[in-house]
């Protein structure tokens, strides 16, 4: 049976490649060659990117694009995304257009507190917990001055501290729930930060606490961690016009297409099969943006599919609806982004997209990743309502194939020109091209 | 004001890149070489990466990067991980070689049904509507035949095609729901193209069914789509040992340590503000496994969200427990996962990566993945409840700032050294760092 490595981490990049290459990759020595291949050819920018994290072997593509003609709030921007996925950023772009010449994306934030919480275990006399909490406050506060002092100058800082008694779900479970404005940071740390401190005062006042009995002084703490479920942290995007407006070409009328997309959203509003793919379809545009400008995908993707799911049965987050002859469609998207701190500062191309985007701040960042989502959402809605999704991704797909076949320009033509009246799978497509080249 | 961009699309890279300079980078002028820098010298490789998807002018960066030791099933196996946040990979690692001395990892597939919907409405008589859809059925499945000859080939396919009344929910509002086998592939393609298909036949059917009324005859389709949720395409991962055995160091007891993590578990699973970020970790794990081989993490992030919130209340993916003496972990994960298809041929790093894998197919790759998000968990939870999460993350934050200072390595050292006792904020480093040069 094959042996653990040990002091893996602790080899250099060459002896990691040379252990894998000989470990996992003796049929495929080529493999060693590819991952040098994606290495940046300027050392110092490549060991940059080797100290992100961990056991870094190279470098992992993701194509890094731009959706031009995005009008938010009367301001007209390109829009950075970094998505593997084909189609999204031409959607993306489509739907930029699309709503360019009918008044633009509106946008704005309701809310941006975020959220951290300190689990403990108390069994005893909530009153008296309730008392010691009290007391306590101002200690807590007072001890995390130092890591607060910073955060305070750039205006935000802690908003507020409760005790929650969560008894009746858990037994002995409490927690002290806190709240944070943290500016244009993330904040991850920030407030892992402070929570942590929290926890460790909190604890060990309680230890001492005259008014507790001896059962009462063993609170402990389980954990203390900030939360990804940010339903305050909320920004609203939408789009407006009247019905007439909405026709483009000679398909459909306008009344005709928001009679089918209506519908089709309610259907994301009452159907969760349905409500997880629609969601989808926004989070491409959303974390094309979230991954372009250096923030983390997965709290972004938590938060939001829980928010989604916020009263009882999983739905849409996007509504749309016509009034006195509007036809309105809109987003609410709870998003706790960083412009500063984290990645921002240290990946190159992050600090290019956030330079396109024209430096904006946390706030303006939220708003232009909920509009990349509806405007993402409208285009994946108005194609499948209209034309069906399938026509474009087989275009693409198509092209996927042939590249993969090598196949040459004239190749690609004839092909293209075949498959506009022929289903595209990947058979059909290997068997039309040796065909051709017969 | 601005004027929009005609034809950004057609433009070539440096078309685009030029009119991004001038449009949006005017005062930043050594961002256009920035874009350059990390464009691969290999341009054939280049034009590979750029035609991924539309309007590329770079590639960016994440990390690509290699966590040992996972025995999964008796197999030992490196897992290949593309991911930016810092301390996943080591998480992972040391999660791995925890387990691997005490029984490693089992993982079982048990289920892999995918489901897509063609979502139609009707106003008329249900009765009528079930007879002309029972009638219609070996229609639609004739019809889609050249779509799935291949797909059958391979053992997968159409696995049902059924009738759902949704009139209670939305008015007229009626699906036929689908599910499909589609072997190692994910299947999106494959799937819409067959949801199309009938959708198409479907309603051709309906116009010129007699017993349909001139009203029912105008059944209308809304669209046609897979579902991303998959809660029938299943996959459970655990791990488990005697409770003594827990114990490593000298900290905590075996038992202790699993009365606080089984504690901690139990809070998310009745918290969702935890339970939201305790998942969030588990999906550390996941996308940066699903990322690595090429799948869709948007798609997975979707599904496994909806299914943590599917009786009503957001809740945990893991659970814990002991039990005679063993203490078991575990994590039941809906994963649409290919290991054909997509970008798993056309990325040369999704290929190596399958290949450090030992090319698995779709169903091996479920489990790897599900592997990956109960390691990250029990690494999260396990620092959550011992150390706190802060003492990892600072110490990579640290170095963070570190590099983007340009600290030498005796800086480096000494400020490592000075912040073990220290709290990390981004000012107290710098001020440490500028007192050290003076």
């Amino acid at each position: 049976m094959m042996k653990p490595v040990n002091g893996f981490s602790k080899l250099s990049k060459k002896e990691k490649i040379d252990w894998l290459a000989e470990t996992y990759l003796k049929e495929q020595p080529e493999d060693v060659r590819i991952l040098r291949q994606y290495w940046n050819e300027d050392s110092r920018l490549q060991q940059l990117h080797d100290e992100f994290t961990e056991n870094t072997l190279s470098n992992f593509y993701f194509p890094f694009g731009l959706a031009p003609n995005f009008l938010i709030n009367d301001e007209l921007l390109a829009i950075p995304m970094t998505i593997e996925e084909s189609s999204v950023i031409a959607a993306a772009s489509k739907a930029a257009k699309f709503w360019h010449s009918r008044g633009g994306f509106k946008a704005e934030v309701l809310d941006i507190k975020k959220i951290g919480q300190v689990h403990f275990i108390y069994s005893g006399d909530f009153k008296k917990l309730q008392s010691f909490f009290e007391e306590v406050k101002p200690k807590l506060l007072n001890a995390v001055k130092p890591i607060t002092k910073n955060m305070e100058k750039r205006g935000g800082g802690i908003l507020d501290v409760t005790l929650k008694n969560k008894n009746q779900a858990l037994e002995n479970y409490y927690q002290l729930h806190c709240s944070f404005d943290t500016r244009d940071s993330m904040g991850a740390n920030f407030i892992n930060s402070c929570l942590e401190k929290f926890a460790e005062v909190f604890e060990a006042e309680a230890h001492t606490y005259q008014p507790f009995s001896e059962k009462e002084k063993q609170l402990e703490i389980i954990m203390s961690i900030l939360s990804n479920y940010v339903p305050q942290c909320l920004v609203r995007a939408e789009v407006s016009c009247p019905v007439e407006n909405l026709a483009e070409g000679h398909e459909m009328s306008g009344t005709d297409f928001a009679e089918k997309f209506i519908q089709a959203v309610k259907i994301a509003e009452i159907e969760p099969y349905r409500a997880v793919t629609h969601n989808k379809g926004i989070m491409n545009g959303v974390d094309a943006v979230v991954l372009a400008t250096g923030n983390d995908f997965r709290a972004v993707e938590a938060g939001v599919h829980a928010f989604a799911a916020r009263n009882g049965k999983y739905s849409s987050l996007s509504h749309a609806e016509v009034k006195d002859g509007i036809f309105k469609f809109w987003i609410d998207l709870p998003l706790a982004l960083g412009t500063v701190g984290g990645l921002t500062s240290l990946h190159p191309l992050v600090k290019l997209a956030l330079d396109i985007l024209q430096q904006p701040s946390a706030e303006e960042l939220m708003k232009i990743v909920a509009v990349a989502g509806l405007a993402q959402n409208f285009a994946a809605v108005r194609s499948l309502v209209t034309t069906g999704i399938q026509q474009g991704h087989m275009k693409m797909h198509l092209m996927n194939i042939l590249n993969q076949q090598n196949a040459t320009e004239a190749e690609k033509l004839a092909l293209t020109n075949y498959f506009t009246k022929h289903t595209v799978t990947h058979s059909s497509v290997i068997e039309q091209l040796e065909k051709l080249r017969k």
